[in-house]
């Protein structure tokens, strides 16, 4: 055993005076989680520039047996990047390793290191007349290997799949400092067990994401945008089916939102419209892309609209006539999200069979209106992917404090209806601190030991970010 | 330790008569690999009808260390589902295990048990207008579970992946016996490590498949198919990035055919058509789908030959005007490959980064023609994946025998190539028997070291598939 403050001085040297923050102040962004929820306590904040220097950070840490806590951007929302309080880890954050090593635009790939701010990477994408589709609320400041190890979702899954789809190859420092290049550009490569995809969704539990090949795609060219009136809730799935296959699959979004979303963003949110003549009880924001051009797209959807409308899945639609009215369209999804900031909020970030989806809002509203008459929930979301962010807001005059005060209570009544659909209580935001203990009244037992298992063998010492995901 | 026969007669009673095969002539289907390469040896072949049957046999194997040997439609060409020569172990064959339990056309999903025929489930997905996409030559006999141990390609990999981003949850009986459900039917779930992406892919040497949740997509409507006449292979990729931008990401296939292996197909195989009026160096096969009507498709690769043939990407071309035209053309794909068995040849399946198929082809059949003048390399395949099955085709005139022994030797060049251009050995097939040993000189040891540990972790008995895959 490598004495604890020796080694903290070998790690300074290695990654050099801008390397590494040991002022409290200046430590504080990386202590912090984003809403706030843990304040954690670290030996030291190490920002290493390579991944040579990842690697001699973790050997370090390896022998003197000093937990690691990886962070991207800090903009995860279930304290997965947040040290704990104890305070006797370090916190590796990758911020520095920004550099895009290569983009192929013929392969349709490019490989850039952890640290890259998600929209830069759309930039870079788009230089090449390309285009990378992950997309969320954060990507402004977060980071793609944050997005890689909790497999982000966002608003492009329905077309272009989760963070995991989209990642062809990896390259990972393993817990005890050594490198594994798994750097692969390649469509089709079955020679053994495909160990990316441990580290994709494991949180920094099992190593430290340096890098990655992602997939890019040919650049939509042309965009329709339509936003569509429904008069029963029940009928959204059947409008996604038929929209799914009467578009040649090429939706790129299909975004619910209740009417009483859009009646808040109406009071509280500026530029907001209501968007449609007679209100609806609920409405839907759908997308759909190609990269060619002349693709014929309009047509498509003026003639899913005809049918739906005969149809009577939807009552009444509008399609974007230009660039201008469809950013409208969009800001209404935007508008009901910052909307909900008025009021306390209880929320769910769960996933159905597209399938259950009205069933699933159906049933978890009576659930909580039958336990707590006047809340409101705003079942709003991605459903496209069957992921539904079931948000309660309190009852108009409640007490806040009281009511976020019951903020388990809900989330037992709606995780049970997700369980009875064969849902997951984390769609997409993972599990980190705040669900570690949840997942594990969901899932299979024998799931949890097989994730100590694949724990254990990879970081037999525990020391990448342990606490985090599984618990041992 | 339990005694070994007990443990046979408990089996027995476990599945019934219906379920075992002791009779050696009956049991050699079992036995034999399907391009004659091996023959293994059993204690007794096992065919359980159902996932409880399948725990309770593992289970007892467990006890008494009986290896198992998981078996599908035994098409596979690495020799994975063959037992070995000592013959200590039982094959569990899952062919009786063939019902779908449920299709649910509004969430694109189809729970499919692993003995499902691949044909058999097109149809089922096509009675409820739906797409399941994996295609592959012994469609009419290879199992489901067998295509998801061996995470299959195919010709439909372009456009909706391999079999491992066709699946969204199994069910595995583990090596000790347990029943792990995780027939999750969701696009979106972030709550821990992807254990299923263990098993996809892991030639049964971690668990046995046995019931599988699969994507299904719309149905095209609408197909349309070109084949184009290229004067330089060099160009088949720009071609490719060109095609892909240019339709609208609604590229289905994208086949290299080399003129040597049409001018075999010309001569064997009766029905090929020469099919434009000028040979060319290099053609391509080129098929776009979309599930809409009134597509446009036709609009999209019209003006896409016009480019191609203006940049003098390509020389000539021809658009199927009918689906028998369009089956003509894919006649040529198929001779092609039923050509090659006029003469010896030596087998490569593999994968490089799409940019670099033709600096592959180039440089491979460099190597190989400056160490055998006159061999014909026939480099064909899906190249929009970047996977070529580059088959070497004995000089004419040459020693069948005495060619065929050089295999090894031929390899080592292909492969040499791949390794410099970064990519995988072993595309689409897997690792079986016959790569085991190979890919260890093309990974990193770490990565191997890696497979060993996961292996251990999850059969630390190693009773499931020994010596497939990965050596302990």
């Amino acid at each position: 055993m490598v004495d604890i403050e020796k080694a903290l001085e070998r790690i300074k040297t290695v990654v050099g005076p801008r390397g590494w923050i040991a002022d409290p102040a200046e430590q504080e962004p990386y202590l912090v989680e984003a809403r706030r929820l843990w304040r954690g306590a670290t030996r030291l904040v190490i920002r290493p520039a390579s991944t040579e220097e990842v690697a001699a950070v973790v050997r370090t840490c390896a022998e003197a047996r000093v937990p690691i806590v990886p962070q991207g951007g800090n903009t995860g929302l279930v304290g997965g990047g947040v040290p704990p309080e104890d305070g006797r880890n370090i916190v590796l954050a990758l911020g520095r390793m920004n550099r895009i090593r290569a983009i192929d635009p013929v392969n349709f790939t490019m490989t850039v290191e952890a640290g890259c701010i998600l929209a830069h990477l759309h930039e870079a994408a788009a230089e090449v007349d390309r285009l990378f589709p992950l997309s969320l609320g954060a990507e402004g400041s977060c980071q793609i290997g944050g997005n890689l190890s909790t497999n982000a979702g966002g608003i492009a899954v329905l077309r272009y799949g989760n963070t995991r789809e989209l990642t062809l190859g990896l390259e990972v420092v393993l817990p005890d400092g050594r490198i594994w290049d798994g750097l692969r550009g390649l469509r089709k490569d079955n020679t053994g067990y495909d160990l990316k995809q441990l580290f994709i969704g494991g949180e920094g539990t099992l190593g430290i994401i340096t890098a990655a090949t992602i997939k890019l795609f040919p650049k939509p060219r042309e965009i329709e945008t339509a936003l569509l009136g429904l008069s029963r809730v029940e009928d959204v799935m059947a409008l996604f089916a038929r929209a799914r296959a009467a578009t040649g699959d090429q939706l790129t979004a299909f975004e619910l939102i209740p009417r009483a979303a859009l009646d808040l963003a109406l009071v509280h949110i500026p530029g907001t419209i209501d968007p449609l003549a007679q209100p609806h009880p609920s409405y839907v924001l759908l997308e759909m892309a190609s990269s060619g051009t002349e693709s014929g797209l309009r047509a498509l959807l003026e003639r899913l609209l005809e049918t739906a409308l005969e149809q009577e899945l939807i009552g009444d639609g509008v399609i974007a006539g230009s660039s201008q009215q469809a950013k409208q369209l969009w800001h209404i999804r935007e508008a009901i999200v910052e909307a909900q900031l008025y009021s306390g909020s209880i929320k769910h970030d769960v996933s159905v069979p597209v399938s259950r989806v009205a069933d699933f809002i159906i049933r978890a509203t009576t659930g909580v209106t039958d336990r707590l008459p006047g809340i409101r929930p705003m079942a709003f979301g991605h459903v496209g992917d069957g992921n539904i962010h079931f948000n309660l807001t309190q009852p108009e005059g409640a007490d806040t404090a009281a009511y976020l005060a019951r903020w388990q209570e809900f989330n037992d009544i709606v995780h049970g209806v997700v369980r009875e659909l064969h849902g997951s209580i984390s769609a997409e935001h993972g599990v980190g601190r705040l669900k570690r203990e949840e997942i594990t009244h969901y899932k299979p037992a024998v799931e949890i030991e097989l994730m100590r298992r694949v724990k254990r063998a990879l970081d037999p010492a525990n020391i990448m970010n342990p606490g985090k995901l599984v618990s041992l």
